[in-house]
Order: structure tokens, then C-alpha cells, then sequence
């Protein structure tokens, strides 16, 4: 570095942009220009001007130019100059809306103490809706390590346009977990990372992928076929759960994909009602929201209808790390590779805020997903997806999955107790795994006790809310009523009075 | 924590999935479970496995079970027991697929050094492309040390699901900062964070945005027009630099919209040849890829048509960052944020991995805008999010930014001395902002020299790739034969060979 004014400016840090114009000289000019901006707000009370010479160096003026004009504003009021801090924006001017002050120096400086706070967010008072982890839970100083170790061990191509299949370091490591935690069986080749589960499902019902027809040099290279004009990598008619996620469904008819409901029955989703289908969209693991396994048989049977049919499944192991009870339940993708589309993420076991999930897809599905998400990664965080690695690698991933457990085990036991103890009337199913469990109600009741948990600042859902359109009541595939209670999203010193206003509802109710 | 097999389970902290089935007893599946994993390779060489009493514990047998089958597969060689390192699997068994292994510290186990190193990328031998900054530059130790500090001072709801209008730390931070440095007029709450440019085009343009119809509580609260089946939030026709990036135009297209090229010249696109569009897409502060600024007579005739037509600006500030001149541009935006959609990213500020980026809306656009990106936020990393707003606030962002310009502008000196002196027949321009210039070529011989380029291993672009297909030659909008030269990729060690072989293409050709 030999220009002593960029050290300076370094230093300082500060990008300004002005307009020079308008009638009389430069000086004029530029004292014009900084007025408007800390009248407009441009310039925030506190904010640190650049010094003399560094804002003469940037606008091509000499350097008592600036001086003169600092010197004018300074006496106007608009500025304050102090010994040893130089120029900063004075105190109480400019319009009132909330900025942020920045400082010069490295981390905060304490005097610029941030004029709006965080907001609150606003939820009920006793949260018990399902669909997320503790958030108070999640292990920052353990992921903030593996993401710094990460990043200063990258090396520099990571910091380059992505590779839209995700890091190799993530799929290496995914790969490795997934076939020892959930029976997986895949190579790193066969993982697309992406957003979540959401992303997963436009990525393969998309009519035309998120990046765009022809945008992909792999796809033309790679064998496999491409996604059609009339559909996405995969087509439906696709048959779902007739109780799972609005959200999936409303994804899927935007993307103009027919979704057929399956019954349930306490063996899971009834496949045998499977016929001309062109894939089925299930939640083998822990069914959502009603909360049990696929039973084996069905297992096998959905597999062999996606052989016979030329089909796939696409299973959503959205919760698959916990699970209670002794009776492990492994992936359903480890019963044949080449026909399931496996898709997990962190959102359950670590948190949604790191949109970070992945696919594990048969051989020929990875080229026209990878056509369908476009040449380079526009969407998952190169950095984040280096700090999963390493968190999955050094054993971290393992040990928090763990401790969850035991919390959410915990949970779940102290939420069992106290019902049978506040409110024996009410059954508690779904229990074996997951964050959440079915409260089963007495027909025609659903509705009365989730209005009357809202009054009391209870917020649940019932049963109705996860119901797929077709799935009427009285044509049998419906489950009766229940609440769906979520345990995991309550910070711990909140859960016991959110039972407590629970057993208060339901024991009025 | 009361269960010592917890905190043992904890400390070693490996997650195993087994099925416990077949003939025999529990001692010869687990054995028989064990050995397939091995065999199957699910198990890496090197692994850890639980100790006997977590195993247990996990499927409910016998510890003495564990013992045995542990014993038992050590005596057939899968296994090797060390005392003080537990129980691994042996080197050298398994498939032979790559796979990574872990370790039971924290932190990476010295032991156990990856079995395959990360992939290189297989680039050209000289990377003259433009889009991406230097790799090799990302401030990796301020980043790191931005996102531990935000990361340990989020508030817990941040790990919770997220705002789809991103954090508001970040929205204030870059309110400060675009009034600041870009001339940008705005309040956090029109802000909407994006993966990027493309993401941004997606939110505005896409047919039912990616979220869905009917999937967004805010979108009925909020005022303001919905997207509508026939339309996303903006609507086509739209205006169209006649040169700029295919990967914009093909995903115009895969959204149903037409786009109409606009002639250039010296003063940028020229605007007046917009009629009935009902939106226009530009590039104002510098014309990718041609270079030069939007002249202030069009920037203002561009507004003005906006208004008289209700009509959006898109103002894609893909590199507004980096002016080497002493003539400032400011943002579009500034002169009507009611007409005008600012978009900007860190992809040429910071990197594309971070899959970062903002848009400035008009106040009734933000709605509909959120509507289109969903309930809650399913993109962008809340992590990175927050440490982007620290690295803004704390001045980091500034700093690298200076350090950068700084350095680019080095970069541009040396490729105009370098042509000068050895290709002085090639005029060198779009070179008072940005990580490119653009190299004027004798007509017809635009394709014979990046073919020539190629073979001596320089990869960059001619300007032909980024016409636009209804900009045919002899229709008065094409600005002839050139090579678009991105100064930013190399890293700095390889910059000179780079130059060297480009004069060496030049001279020959």
C-alpha cells in the first residue's frame, strides 16, 4: 500500500456518497451537499465524517476544500469536531426516523448505542405450536466455532461462484451421518443441498426449474432427462398424507402439480390406495401430524407399487433424529436408493433460521434437479454449508442432537404426566418420536377448544387445519378431532406454564 | 442431567442407526446389524463407536449384548479396540466409496485426516471472466469475527422461524449504509432481503410467486395489490438493455416475460425508445456489461416515463461499489423511490457464496413482494443475515470495500499500461467503475479471437453472449465486436500471467 490517504481512509472507513453540482465552487457545492445529507438523514447523528484528506483524495478537490466546509457546517451546527475523534454528525439533527449508528473502529463502538432496539417479537403467550425447535437451544458457541474454523480453512474457490450440488466438504459429511444415523444409503455424488424442504419440492415439481430453461451447462453435459415444458424433474398426479403441512400443498398447486389424499390409519398412510400416481410424498418416519411410523409392511408394499409403476417416493424425514421409543426407524430410502427421493434438514434438529437442507436422489434425478437449480448456487450459504461439515465432522452435530433429545424427551414425558393427572379424559398419541404430539378430543370438539386455548393465549392447532381439501370428513380418511401440541418451541423456564394453561383448556373445555 | 449414560452418550457423542431383526438372538442381530454397517460402509474406517453402556442404553438391551457382539466382530477384524480410544472400525474394511471420517473431540481429531481432499476446481489456466470478485480476497478473519459476535448477541427468537422481509438489524444497517455510500432514499421497512439479483427478479416477476398463492398471513393483511394469476408482483412487457446477462433474460422468459431490448450508446441505454412496457430493467451506475454510466438527462427521462406510464424502474446496482473516476453515481432510486426497485447483493462486494442481497421497494410493492417470498423466511441464512448487519455497522464493509477499490482500480491500471504498450490497436473502455473493461475489436473478428483466447487457455467472454436474440446486427442497437474482460477474478499472484497471455491472444490475432 503506498497511497498514504487510502491507509487513511482505511482506517476511518467510511464510504460517503456526493453530488457535487449546482451554482458556486466546489466549496459551495460540497457544503450543500452535506447539509442535505444530514438534513435528509442520509448522514446519521454520530455518524464519523472521513477526514479531510481522504473525502479530497475521493472527490478530486483539494483538501481545504473539505476543511472549509466541515468548518461551516461545524458552525451551522450540523456537525461537531472533537480533538482526537475527528468529524462526526451533531447530536439531534436531522429528520426522526430510526438509524442506526455505525463507528469507526473495530466491533461496536460503545458510545453509539443503537437508537432503535431489536423489535419483540409479538407471539402468544404460551407457545404451542409445532414446527420448531427450542430456539433458545440452539448451540452458538459450538456452531460458531466450526463456522470460523471453517472459513479459515476454506480455501479460496469456496469464496468463488458455488456448485449448485453444494459443497463437496457437506456432502462428504452428510453422506457419512446420513448412513450412520438415519440407514441412508448414498454416495456424496448423489446429495443436492438446498434450502429446505420447500426448496426441495420446486426444485422437483417446478414446471420450469427456479434457474431456468437452458441456463445449465450440466445438464446438457450430464446424462438423465430433462425437465419437460409440461412438467417439472418429476410429474404428477402425486399422492400425499390427508393430514401434512398447507404450506406443501399450496407450494405443489402453485406449481400446478394434482395432489391425490391417502388415508391413515394407525399403520400410517393406507399405499395400497396407490394406483395411477406418479409419485407419493410421505412422512415414513414420525407421519405429520398424526405421529406414527410407517408400518413395514406398508414400507415394502409402497416401494414395490414405485417399482412396478415406474414411480418415486419422496420421503420427508423431517424429524427423523428423534425418535423416543426403542424401535429405530431407518430411512425408507434404504430400501432402494433408485426410487426414493430422500430429503432432511436442520430446521428440526438444528434451527430454520439456517435454511440448510438436502436431497439424496436416485442416479438419474441428480443431473435435471441440478438443471432445475441452475448453473451456479444462488441460494444456500457457501459458509454455512462449510460449518455443517465441520459440524457434523467434529462430532458436534451428534452431541446436540443428543442433548435435544433428552430435552424433548423430558418434554414429552413432563406433557404425558400432567394430563393424566389434569385432564385423564384426553389421549395423548403420537408420542413415540418427534416434537410433538396428538391430543385425540371427542368428536365435534376440535374446533371449541382451539377458539377457547386462543382466548386463554394458548396457541395450538387442531387437526382440521392439517386436513388435505379432498380429504372430507365422513369418506374415510379422516382421523377424528385432536389438537396438535407442540413441546419443542417453548423456551425450558416457559414450558411448565404453557402445560399449565393447557390443562387450564382443556379441563374447562 | 441425572442419567450418567446421557452424559456418556454425550461425550462420545456418535449417533448410530441399527435394526435390531432376524433369526437369532439380540447378541447375534446386533452383531449381524454392526457387520453389515461396516460392510456396507455406512461405518467409515476410523469411526468411534458408542461405548457399550450408551449402545445399550439406546436399544434397550443388555450392556454384557454390546459387549459381545463388539468382541465378537474385533476377532473377525472389523472392529479394533484400543484401550483409552474405545472401540473403531479397522482400516482398510469396507467398500472402498470415499468417505470422511469423524472425530468423537471436539473439534477435528488429528488422528483422523480426511480420506479425500477437497475437489480443485478445474477452471481455465487464466480466468479473464467477469461476475466474480477476487476469491482469494474475502476478508475471511473480519467476517468471522462479524458473525461470532452477532451470533452470540442474537436474541433467541432469531433461531426461530424468521421474517421473510430479513432481520431488521440487517434492514437498518443497509438503510444507513445505501443512503450513505449510494444515494439510496429508504427505511428498513422497504427492505426486503433476497438470495441475489436472480432471486429478486424471481420475486417480481414470477407467475404465483415461490411461496405460492394463499400461503402469506401478511399479503391479506397488508394493503397494496396481490400477484394475480396472469402476472407476478410487476408485469411485462418489459424494457430491456439490448446487452446484459442471458441468465436474467432466460429467466424472464421461464416467468412468461417479454422483454424487449432498448438500443445503447455512449449515454447507456436509450430510454426514450420505451413506449408501452410496463416496467424497465437497468443497469445505471455502470451498463453491463458495455461500461459506461447512465447519462443524468436519461436518468431523469427515465423517470419521468415511469411516472406518466405507472411504471416500474428495476435498478439492478450490481457493482455501484466500485467508481475508480471522480464522477459519482448515485442510485436511480434516489430521484423517485415511488417508481424505482433498487436491488443490490454482496456478490461483487464480498462474494457470491454468501448469497446475500437486498431490494429497495416502493412502499406498495413491499406487500405483494412478501407475499411472493412466503410466510416466513425460506432463503436466506438468519446467521449471515446478522453478521452482515454487524459488518456493516461495525465499518467493516466500508474497509474492504476501500481496500478493494483500491485494488481493482490497480488491477484496471495495469491491464490499460499493459495493452497500451504491447496491443496499442485495441481501444480499452467501460473502465471508470466495475471489475471489467471492455476491449473494441475490428468487426468479424469477435469470435475468432475468443476461440483463439481458449486455445491459450484465457478464458473471458465476447460481448456477442450478452446480446439480446431480438438485437440482430444491423437493427441499430448493437455496439460491435468486443471482449468483455473481468479484471477481478484472478487472484492477485496470477494477475500478471493472466495480462501476458491476453496481450499474446491480442498480438496474434
Amino acid at each position: 500500500m503506498t497511497d498514504s490517504w487510502v491507509n487513511s481512509a482505511q482506517r476511518i472507513g467510511v464510504d460517503l456518497h456526493l453530488e457535487l453540482s449546482g451554482p458556486g465552487g466546489r466549496r459551495a457545492a460540497l457544503t450543500r451537499a452535506l447539509r442535505d445529507a444530514v438534513r435528509g438523514g442520509r448522514l446519521a447523528p454520530g455518524t464519523r465524517l472521513p477526514p479531510y484528506r481522504s473525502l479530497a483524495a475521493d472527490l478530486g478537490v483539494a483538501r481545504n476544500t473539505v476543511a472549509d466546509a466541515y468548518a461551516e457546517l461545524a458552525a451551522e451546527g450540523w456537525l461537531t469536531a472533537r480533538q482526537g475523534s475527528g468529524t462526526r454528525v451533531a447530536q439531534g439533527v436531522g429528520p426522526s426516523r430510526p438509524v442506526r449508528r455505525e463507528s469507526a473502529e473495530p466491533g461496536r463502538d460503545a458510545r453509539a448505542t443503537p437508537v432503535t432496539a431489536p423489535p419483540r417479537a409479538h407471539g402468544p403467550r404460551h407457545d404451542l405450536r409445532q414446527g420448531a425447535p427450542d430456539s433458545s437451544s440452539f448451540p452458538r458457541a459450538a456452531w460458531a466455532a466450526s463456522y470460523r474454523r471453517a472459513l479459515l480453512a476454506a480455501p479460496s474457490e469456496a469464496f468463488g461462484p458455488g456448485d449448485p450440488a453444494g459443497r463437496r466438504e457437506l456432502r462428504e459429511a452428510l453422506a457419512e451421518y446420513l448412513a450412520r444415523a438415519r440407514g441412508v444409503r448414498t454416495d456424496p455424488d448423489r446429495i443436492v443441498i438446498c434450502s429446505g424442504f420447500g426448496h426441495a419440492l420446486r426444485l422437483l415439481f417446478a414446471r420450469s426449474g427456479p434457474g431456468g430453461p437452458g441456463t445449465s451447462r450440466r445438464a446438457g453435459a450430464a446424462a438423465g432427462p430433462r425437465a419437460s415444458d409440461a412438467g417439472g424433474v418429476l410429474r404428477g398426479p402425486l399422492g400425499v398424507e390427508a393430514y401434512g403441512l398447507g404450506f406443501h400443498r399450496d407450494l405443489l398447486a402453485a406449481a400446478g402439480v394434482r395432489t391425490v389424499p391417502l388415508p391413515l390409519d394407525d399403520d400410517g398412510a393406507r399405499v395400497e390406495a396407490l394406483d395411477r400416481e406418479r409419485a407419493v410424498l410421505l412422512t415414513p418416519a414420525h407421519q405429520f401430524p398424526t405421529g406414527g411410523p410407517l408400518h413395514p409392511g406398508r414400507r415394502a408394499a409402497v416401494i414395490d407399487w414405485a417399482r412396478a409403476r415406474d414411480a418415486v417416493v419422496v420421503e420427508d424425514d423431517y424429524d427423523g433424529e428423534f425418535r423416543y421409543d426403542r424401535r429405530p426407524v431407518g430411512a425408507l430410502q434404504g430400501l432402494d436408493p433408485e426410487r426414493v427421493v430422500h430429503v432432511g434438514s436442520v430446521s428440526k434438529s438444528l434451527s430454520p433460521a439456517l435454511r440448510l437442507g438436502w436431497m439424496v436422489l436416485p442416479s438419474r434425478l441428480v443431473a435435471p434437479v441440478l438443471a432445475a437449480k441452475g448453473e451456479r448456487e444462488g441460494w444456500a450459504s457457501v459458509p454455512d454449508q462449510l460449518a455443517l461439515a465441520d459440524f457434523l465432522a467434529c462430532g458436534s452435530y451428534d452431541r446436540h442432537v443428543r442433548r435435544m433429545r433428552q430435552t424433548y424427551r423430558r418434554r414429552r414425558d413432563r406433557l404425558v404426566a400432567v394430563l393424566a393427572a389434569r385432564a385423564p379424559h384426553v389421549e395423548v398419541t403420537g408420542i413415540a418420536a418427534g416434537l410433538h404430539a396428538v391430543l385425540r378430543l371427542p368428536p365435534g370438539t376440535e374446533a371449541s377448544t382451539v377458539r377457547a386455548a386462543a382466548r386463554q393465549g394458548v396457541a395450538l392447532d387442531g387437526l382440521a387445519g392439517f386436513r388435505h381439501p379432498d380429504a372430507a370428513p365422513g369418506k374415510g380418511v379422516t382421523v377424528g378431532d385432536g389438537l396438535v401440541v407442540g413441546y419443542a418451541a417453548p423456551a425450558e423456564h416457559a414450558y411448565g406454564a404453557a402445560l399449565e394453561a393447557l390443562c387450564g383448556v382443556l379441563s374447562s373445555g
